[in-house]
């Protein structure tokens, strides 16, 4: 990670500010002769757009992204991609109090603070609409798995809204793309739609967690120590704007296991070792285990709210804010797609990198041939 | 973070196995002029080292630091420097049935099918003993930060062992060093030391939450999008072995949190900014506000046991597994300088980042001159 | 140095080939507060661009640059600056041969066999277009350049045109934008016109030797042992398209010389060390000595020429070839704010470097205080 | 390229001082499974030892190299390979009078003004015996070849003493380790052989070309725009202490050619294309083309002289300086072994890079099946 990219083969490099004419991503690493068109990846920014319900922010964005380059007749050559996302609809006015004033909680101050300079319009390089290109990396990442790992599936959704948590006993894949909330747990998604609107009339929001799950993931992605899969998915997950905990399979709740009771036990299936359970979230010393890839990020509530805050002016002076404008009450529900596009990223650049060293070397388990 | 190495400017590279001749880290990136020698490294590795109480592994190894280049005279040169441990208590017989069998929860099943081969004495690169390296790393990181931040301080201490909290009120960061556990409240240490007990005798072990606090961080390290500060402390954490989660501040809290509840808010004291509360650990977009930056990390409970496990061999055979040796019922102690040798390396280059990039500028808060 | 990516602190990303939509680079770790805007950048766009006289290439192309981000009300704010140029003369018939068949000494062969596809429509990503984003990108170094080095001057000019030389005791900095070939000797230039009507005429074309010399550079900047100034210039000049050799002041001629006559002498000025000479081109053990930087680089001929060579087509048929288009006789001229683009974009990469890593100490020449 | 490493997958760093207790490598991204010992490594050492002939400096190193970790069983792992020379020649009495005086030429002076501090004995970290860690690293490199392009061979050579170059026409492979020159031409040797003899005893020292040719490099090897293989070998060689300049294929002299002279034209051989000559040095576009790889460097004469020069002391008074000690009056013979190691740590770079981001696809030259 250098300051605006990320990735080691496969790399991202983020630009763009919320009100500058486009934000995008320059993808270089791209393995080349990828199926790849402006559709396949707007699909996926469509699941990110905001506006598509109440309970996201009402800024309309076509969110429409152009591939500019290292795309030719179709596939990808190799060289970089470049995405780019024209910014549309920016309604300037609706932040002129955040010229002088700092939002609690928000990056305001410390851009300031750091760089003497900030584009306050809108939150700037730090606002949300940053993730729209990290999603459309995301695609590309997607695009060159289904070629080098056919049988891989992503999937995101929310697990907890504020306090209130899903039941995983009650889990179904297929109900995410049924509510606004991409929730698998039919009867949680009709529980938080009541509290959410009522936080969100209230000019209030909250936080949430999401939950990543890669199925499918090859054996032996990622390395030691540094190289980790898990260190390189906390780092992605980390960097998403609000994100403030990421835990890998039993994550925090390992803590408070005995080795006994955490342990995976393995036995010999017909296709190679088989796990008893998956505390471990698919990943043993940095590596994957072929187990579902599981990763939980925390996102904090907006700090962009209608309650009345006590914060500062650049000359020093106390006073209060309101965020008015079009904010998200819970940026959660936008962060799934994020998710899934970080994850992504990672394991196609772990993939690369494991061909990269080891090929198609590794162990085999099972009686000498 | 490269596969064994990570930071941007202050570069870290860890080497070696836990039953190699040796084991160490190649610093590279260190300002010169630092004063630095093999005492002052010594005294962090003295306190991870193994076999202090019963509580860890009973391996003695004097793990007495060597500086093979970049110092001259008792300062940095700002050339290479070669932190070298030499291996000396290996007694590979305590690890004969590892060579053909996998422990559950470990790193040998992953290394083995990535690589097609391993250094299996010990966990070989897998072992906790490449923490040592990291401490010894995280000295020079210190000595760096007393020229280069002089009010900074970095403190680890354990908030959670197995399922048993310490309670916050009680802390007092004058215990940590009295008792075993690094613990900052002294019901809870004395608790604590019962508990681990029994779980030793068990043959069982169990996990951990530590806390590192570092204040007096200057305000403005941390970069947007992907060089976050957080971003990188939560890689760095998350690469430490065993560990499971990360969090900054409020960490997974946040999500039950409402917008208002979680803001910090901000009025003018007589150097600047005061915040009301530190939700945000100290971090906000990926930049420190000055206020303690607070990073927690669970550690899973080893899954080196006693307790006979289920597994298969190389060959595929299923079989059971008892892990004899010199282990630690709670593996977690030994990562409170860990933790904070990682905080350390990425705090200076930061430091280093921000000095690069920005200089001296920044933006003041306060009355136009 | 990445795929597409140089640079440490101040790093550049090229993207986009000849015929696609647009062209650009994205430009990471630009120190805040820099003014920019687009006039500035396109002041040496104009310099490279192609069509100016009849020794350059006949496409018309505005290359017109935006800023699309990092940029604020005059002044860059430390975060991505992404700078593009549209394509809008792009005759895509002019280059039908090209699809099946390889131009000798051209990329085409090695970008198929490597990747299996190529967008071979005017050379793709390997086009001297891809230069354009290379000199925006030098525009911004240039920028930060004047307020962190105000007393830095960049000049490049052409020495050598095919086998003729310029006489480096007519060299008068002030005749390099009079002619059309950025030739410090008036003579040479004049020489060097019907020389290259000729070779133009008859549908052939020759190399370069261009010469790039930075004054004013301060001290220190570089480090050992592979982030050296003159290792970075090196690879710089050398990942220009056709370039075939670079040199740091003697060169090549320093391997003719004896120890004794290729030292720099050291005499003590009022300002500090003066040398005799600079055989070093400014770099003692990879770091400057404030002396001139001077780099040197040899260009080769175009490959795209009217004179019929011997070629395979991509079905493996013998067969010949005659590139038509509009190309330039000597892309060597064009190359020249190339290198001095390249050349601004390490130097202020290295300055940042450090003053990440050192800061304002250093070693003092001068009596005790 | 970092301050003191190199690659991008195969990432080499090396640490260490002349006069220290050590100096090596750490390598990393070594693919697992290549068969290395230390015999193997010292094979390569002993080619650029010390002290083996009166044309070089009659310091008596051992150089003996120790594998401290990455290696079990005779075979990498695939973890970071440390490799330490341990220092055992360090009569620090030679060099009193460096402490104070700058020699001209020499890294002395910069590393005092950029750093403040600099260990002078012996050159410290500018020393030469910094590549004998390359030459170890080169040997890992070597190996790992070995087992993935097993048609690959690297030879290094010299082609130029001071003024005086070898006729190609004579050039023998076999004679290269016949004479103490590495020199491919024994008529040249012979010349040189006397020539040299005056200098030493005349107490100074003469410059050298070196050129390296690795055949059977893999068609592919190298990527646009600034991973190039000619940048990445460029920038390889140019890192080595004394070397002024770097060229690939024709080099500068290609500058002087037309572009239907300087074209390799090409016709379809039984095993894919095949060219009428290697003006391009076996690179074009960055990426290898199959023939042999053809790369120069200039190294320059010894700045470590018997002649006295004028000087100046750490206080700023003018003094002179006579650097007695042990020197090597053409320290370009001792490069030959250290650019044939650059080249090969480049190579498999590549080589790795290319199969992790190509892996096993590429276009295909022939009839369509």
């Amino acid at each position: 990670m250098s300051l605006n990219t990320f990735g080691h083969l496969f790399r991202v490099t983020t630009w763009g500010e919320s009100h500058g004419p486009a934000l995008g991503a320059t993808v270089d690493g791209c393995p080349p002769g990828v199926p790849l068109d402006e559709a396949t990846l707007q699909h996926w920014l469509d699941k990110r757009k905001p506006g598509q319900n109440k309970y996201t922010t009402q800024r309309r964005e076509a969110d429409a992204v152009r591939i500019l380059s290292g795309v030719f007749e179709g596939r990808s050559t190799g060289t970089p991609i470049q995405l780019m996302i024209e910014n549309t609809d920016q309604r300037s006015k609706d932040y002129g109090d955040i010229a002088e004033k700092f939002r609690p909680g928000h990056a305001d101050i410390t851009y300031w603070q750091k760089y003497g300079i900030r584009d306050y319009r809108g939150g700037g390089r730090s606002s949300a609409r940053e993730t729209a290109a990290r999603v459309a990396a995301g695609g590309v990442a997607r695009a060159a798995l289904e070629s080098l790992a056919p049988g891989l599936t992503l999937t995101g959704y929310m697990v907890q809204m504020g306090p209130r948590r899903t039941d995983p006993t009650r889990h179904d894949m297929d109900e995410i793309p049924r509510n606004p909330f991409w929730c698998p747990d039919p009867q949680a998604a009709e529980d938080w739609a009541g509290y959410l609107d009522d936080l969100r009339k209230s000019g209030d929001s909250v936080g949430a967690v999401i939950e990543i799950r890669a199925s499918g993931v090859p054996v032996g992605l990622g390395a030691p120590v540094y190289g980790k899969l898990d260190t390189d998915l906390a780092a992605a997950m980390m960097s998403i704007n609000a994100v403030k905990g990421v835990e890998i399979g039993e994550g925090f709740a390992a803590a408070a296991l005995t080795g006994s009771a955490n342990a995976d036990e393995i036995t010999m299936g017909p296709d190679g070792p088989v796990y008893s359970s998956n505390h471990a979230g698919g990943i043993l010393g940095g590596i994957s285990t072929g187990q579902d890839v599981v990763v939980r990020f925390a996102v904090k509530p907006t700090s962009s709210i209608l309650t009345p805050r006590r914060t500062i002016t650049k000359s020093g002076e106390e006073t209060e804010i309101v965020t008015k404008g079009r904010h998200d009450p819970c940026v959660g529900i936008r962060a799934v797609p994020v998710g899934e596009a970080m994850a992504a990223c990672v394991l196609l650049d772990h993939l690369l990198l494991h061909r990269g060293q080891v090929g198609e070397a590794g162990g085999r388990i099972g009686p000498a041939g």
